[in-house]
């Protein structure tokens, strides 16, 4: 498996992503391949969107200086948030852990970094049809059939730092039976399944993660994928967090069960 | 970056782990150069060291009787998880969720996949000292400086299928600080901070992943890493339990704040 990063000039208004990332492509001497999955971050994505918010018009509500206060967050991040998020669970100083999309976020996957001071990123807008718009245009326009990956990173569960996690693919199948179990669930399916596109997000993250403004956009060449034609969305990737083995684990704490 | 799946015939006895791996690489006629970060599965070192367990040979105490019938689980794996846990929160049908080494697992890490009927296979023992013995054997024996992770697979909250996890490194920084911004905590950390250790992870288990027994070792070539002889330990991965978004965000919840 081989893992390209591409850079692209740093962008600061709404553009062509396709158009972007064929040209980037092109100007690092690099081309697609059948097969290949092209992964772009979601921060990208969002930005070819114009999903930037400048923090200066966000006018936080009654609800959101509450928020603020008790977690000793931003007034306006924390607005932001209750207009992103789906669910929120709670919160510790500076952050909302919340749900966005199907997928357990802090601060509904909000960002301010990498972007100028004083503007916040949001989650791009229907990101599996951006993924769907991608994968039609490399056959249409390059006569290549390829994945996509739309790829954010995330802080895990007690680990220091992010890895990467797929927000929407196109084009191959994400997760992956190792079995042929499908039918089964609970215990079984964690070892039998395997998270094939948020893989793939965390290997194109080691080539991106460098300067994340300039090199938002990875090729995946060589990886055995299944690749087909449906039109996934978030619950082909995540489940419903009420049947999370974590979520539903920690929120029952309490009830220490060490010897 | 590439990243070479190296396959290995499976094995049921302790065996020694370095001789096997440097034997494999050559076997599957590849090689090693200074800077190759080498990934192998925990599973794998834990077999080198012995750690299978036997299912008929363990005897439930009373305690993993009652966490048994309480959480629909075998006795005897309840009390494999009571033995290993460092920290038990509560759990769901079939699993606990443990605190393991620093790392939220669900069961401790322990796992009845990949190994023939009966058995269990725990974490390795000391996995960081095993990767320290790793990393000097390559420079000492083959002459080279490499990278060493000890990967693991990991369900990651309300996603479908397991992605990588690093349980063990040597030989270079696991952690990268995106901006040099050493003193910032809290939620500049989120940002800031990247899982190198764990993406390797994740980027082995795409090469890994197809058949678990057969290719536990992966060659990741070309990352640009910072090389050290530091002695890593699971604090340089992993926060304390007590400080995590998640478990904090998740133990506090049932105060609803969505609008």
């Amino acid at each position: 498996m081989k893992v390209i990063g591409i850079r692209v000039k740093p962008r600061h208004e709404r553009f062509d992503l396709f158009k972007v990332m064929v040209d980037s492509i092109r100007a690092c001497n690099e081309h697609v391949e059948d097969d290949d999955i092209i992964v772009v971050s979601s921060k990208f994505a969002a930005m070819s969107q114009g999903r930037v918010i400048d923090m200066n018009s966000v006018v936080p509500a009654k609800d959101a200086y509450a928020i603020s206060s008790m977690h000793n967050m931003d007034a306006k991040m924390a607005e932001l948030v209750l207009r992103e998020a789906d669910h929120i669970f709670s919160g510790v100083p500076g952050f909302l852990l919340t749900v966005k999309d199907g997928m357990l976020a802090p601060n509904a996957g909000i960002d301010r970094s990498n972007v100028m001071h004083g503007l916040s990123i949001l989650y791009p807008v229907d990101a599996f049809r951006v993924a769907d718009m991608l994968r039609d245009k490399f056959l249409i326009h390059e006569g290549r059939r390829v994945g996509i990956v739309i790829a954010d990173s995330r802080l895990m569960p007690t680990r220091i730092g992010t890895s990467g996690v797929a927000l929407a693919v196109s084009g191959f199948e994400p997760v992956k039976d190792r079995r042929g179990s499908k039918d089964l669930f609970g215990n079984v399916m964690r070892v039998t399944l395997h998270a094939i596109a948020d893989c793939i997000a965390s290997a194109a993250n080691l080539v991106m993660g460098e300067t994340d403004e300039s090199t938002p956009v990875a090729i995946v060449r060589g990886l055995s994928v299944r690749m087909d034609q449906r039109s996934y969305d978030w619950s082909d990737l995540a489940i419903e967090y009420e049947q999370c083995i974590y979520v539903r684990g920690l929120s029952m704490h309490g009830s220490k069960l060490v010897r």
